[in-house]
């Protein structure tokens, strides 16, 4: 199939506290060179789960998103901490943000965002059989949690609230999963 | 609802050629204060084309992508052009990267990234009723065209090269509104 380009060189040419950019020369396998940026994912990677309580209703969160500037309503997700497994990182997220844990923790996919210019990957976890259990988290203020029919997916990918692509393949992907 | 945090002061911290990083002062409705960064997306947005041919086969492409350096499956996408209609560009991006018009051309949805830190959105198309019309793009190598039968989403899904979330996300979405 394809041969990667060769990286003849890669430089850092923005930092801040967040994000790292990074400045990839390279060579693709027909000579072309190009010049790309990337931002650099830091840490262990990330998690995004699926809650399905006894109703068959998904715990959506609404919070605030800066890069928007606004409220959305999205699935529970956080990053995974060094050294901590996929599945108690998906846990603990729950817990943090929904005030259930789960029993039954499966991973669905582990998903991209934008390959071209972020490393980022994230872990899609199904979360089923939970119990009450609250964790504190670090969120400014209290996280509303707002459960809805799984059955009403496609209602939901219409409101204009809920736009996240992570969010939106997430749970059709858990979906398609939970019939087979 | 949820009163949005007053921004007290937004402060460039990080450009390189690609990417500005905003520093975002906030004082939350409850009187918590927080900094958060995010990145701001330039230009007029972006577009994403899931294109059926009359096959009832999707037109995927396969290409470098730098974040995660490696080869992958997605949909065809772009940057919108400055005054730019957005149908428009999306059946331009559509010429270029697949060597296909479409004379049907239906915005879907708008969606987010990661609303959290980015302020990327992206609009959705559907693009029908496909000629055969191809427009030089300005891609270092050319791109692979993978014609893949709709009517298998949920194994494609389970692809290692097929993980954006974007694309699951606009996939799923169109095969919901071509079954109503």
């Amino acid at each position: 199939m394809h041969k990667k380009p060769k990286v003849l060189e890669t430089k850092e040419v923005a930092r801040s506290r967040l994000f790292c950019v990074e400045e990839l020369h390279l060579e693709f396998s027909n000579g072309a060179k190009r010049v790309y940026e990337r931002l650099k994912a830091g840490g262990s990677g990330a998690v995004m789960v699926v809650a399905i309580n006894d109703k068959d209703e998904v715990l959506l969160i609404r919070e605030y998103a800066a890069g928007v500037h606004d409220y959305e309503l999205a699935l529970p997700k956080g990053l995974v901490e060094s050294d901590e497994p996929v599945l108690e990182a998906a846990n603990r997220e729950l817990m943090e943000e929904t005030g259930y844990g789960a029993r039954e923790l499966t991973l669905l996919k582990v998903i991209s965002l934008a390959p071209g210019y972020l490393s980022h990957r994230m872990h899609v976890i199904l979360a089923r059989d939970l119990y009450e259990q609250k964790l504190e988290g670090d969120e400014p203020e209290p996280i509303e949690v707002v459960p809805y029919p799984l059955a009403k997916l496609s209602t939901l990918v219409q409101q204009e609230d809920f736009t996240e692509a992570r969010s939106i393949a997430a749970l059709y992907m858990a979906n398609e999963y939970l019939r087979q």
